[in-house]
């Protein structure tokens, strides 16, 4: 299927795309590193012979997988085939990197400003020895841990939280106000895959930076029993950074889904 | 715990080992490559500070990952601390390689020549698009594959046969009679993992070299509708090598568990 172009806006395109985090240095496009972002703008110019620039729903931090990050990009090509490009791409870019869909999608249509929802999913290892099939994709922790006592400290983050106890604050310039790290958790569900890897699902309208790995990070202390369930509550209270568990490995991570 | 030594006979001792067939050039010692064997022989030798040599279930092939590989080995170290062991060679090796379990054994013990049976895994990931969280432990066919064809196909290689035409016929020395490819087959069970992996399994006393990928190569030529389940008798009765499908990509194989 070609698709014809309005020669003065040009075509927008939506791509759900999936990754290995450890093929690259992050999402967002990086100088003198390999991205997600600089590969598919680098390969969309090239096959579409004009510059593209794309934008995420989230940008995934160096080292963390996506199975469902969606972009959305502008094209000014005359005839445009989004199966025959996502053919192209793939089989330069495949395994690492996969477009799993591309389509046109109405102008409107906005990547990152028009989601609703992102989910995250965390995987861990809880075995005494390591596991060289599923080493790449989950964090392996040792120590027994506790499901009841992790889902339990989940709950009390659930909702509408100052999260600026998880989340590394963004630089303010000097003309701007500081941002919020106001955040609403819709989810978080933990499940158990075949008794030796646990499962925790993230669901909000967005995460500020380091958020999701900084919150797992702290619930496997909740877990090995460092700390308690009720410990959450004061974390989120002290508004402080040095007061929660340190960062889950970025290898566990996966942009699961976004929602529109 | 430690093991005292008979002096004159050393110590047996059996190994369970996993290993990621993309970090090793095959299970064989292999001079100027990193192979299993090699690494496990460099790091008791190390360890145990004698010359270490080690004996397999299955000599996987490059690229060919283990779950439940086997392998013995005899120390004569004085004093012998099997989960020492264990945990120094796994802080070193994993997760390319993974001992998952070690102790004494009786001296008649023999990895290979023990076992009872040996029981292979092939994945196959059948999606139109590729998978990256898949493609370093399943063949990605994009064909559409029949599974009832497929298993059907599977049921006439079952019992004793003379996989001639599934196997790379071993060297023959001058005064060596050839040496018999008659192999008895088991059980060969699909399963549908998720709607797009599909896994076979394969047991037997023993296997001939490359005698899974071949087959797997074979059934899935049938998946394909490129040939017919009843052509394997034909294929079978050949004894000719060229007249079976091509080898299946070794990164889909894994050594699942071999039986004592």
């Amino acid at each position: 299927m070609r698709i014809e172009l309005n020669q003065e806006l040009g075509l927008r395109v939506r791509l759900l795309v999936a990754y290995d985090g450890a093929a690259f240095s992050g999402f967002a496009r990086n100088t003198g590193v390999v991205t997600v972002a600089g590969e598919l703008e680098d390969q969309l110019t090239r096959i579409l012979r004009h510059p593209v620039v794309v934008t995420g729903a989230g940008r995934t931090d160096k080292g963390v997988h996506a199975w469902g990050q969606v972009v959305h990009f502008d094209t000014f090509a005359d005839l445009f085939d989004p199966v025959r490009m996502m053919r192209s791409i793939n089989n330069l870019c495949a395994p690492a990197l996969v477009i799993r869909e591309a389509e046109a999608v109405p102008p409107g249509f906005d990547a990152r400003f028009s989601a609703q929802w992102r989910r995250y999913r965390y995987t861990v290892l809880n075995t005494l020895t390591p596991n060289p099939f599923h080493a790449a994709q989950s964090w392996h922790v040792e120590a027994p841990l506790s499901m009841p006592d992790m889902a339990e400290a989940s709950q009390m983050l659930i909702g509408l939280h100052d999260f600026s106890s998880f989340c590394r604050r963004p630089p303010v310039g000097p003309d701007e106000d500081p941002k919020t790290l106001m955040r609403n958790i819709w989810s978080i569900d933990w499940r158990d895959l075949d008794g030796e890897r646990f499962q925790v699902e993230l669901t909000a309208k967005a995460f500020c930076h380091q958020m999701v790995r900084s919150i797992v990070g702290t619930l496997i202390d909740v877990g090995r029993g460092h700390r308690r369930p009720p410990d959450m509550a004061a974390i989120l209270e002290a508004q402080d950074r040095s007061v929660a568990g340190n960062l889950a490995p970025p290898h566990g991570l996966c942009l699961w889904e976004v929602g529109y």
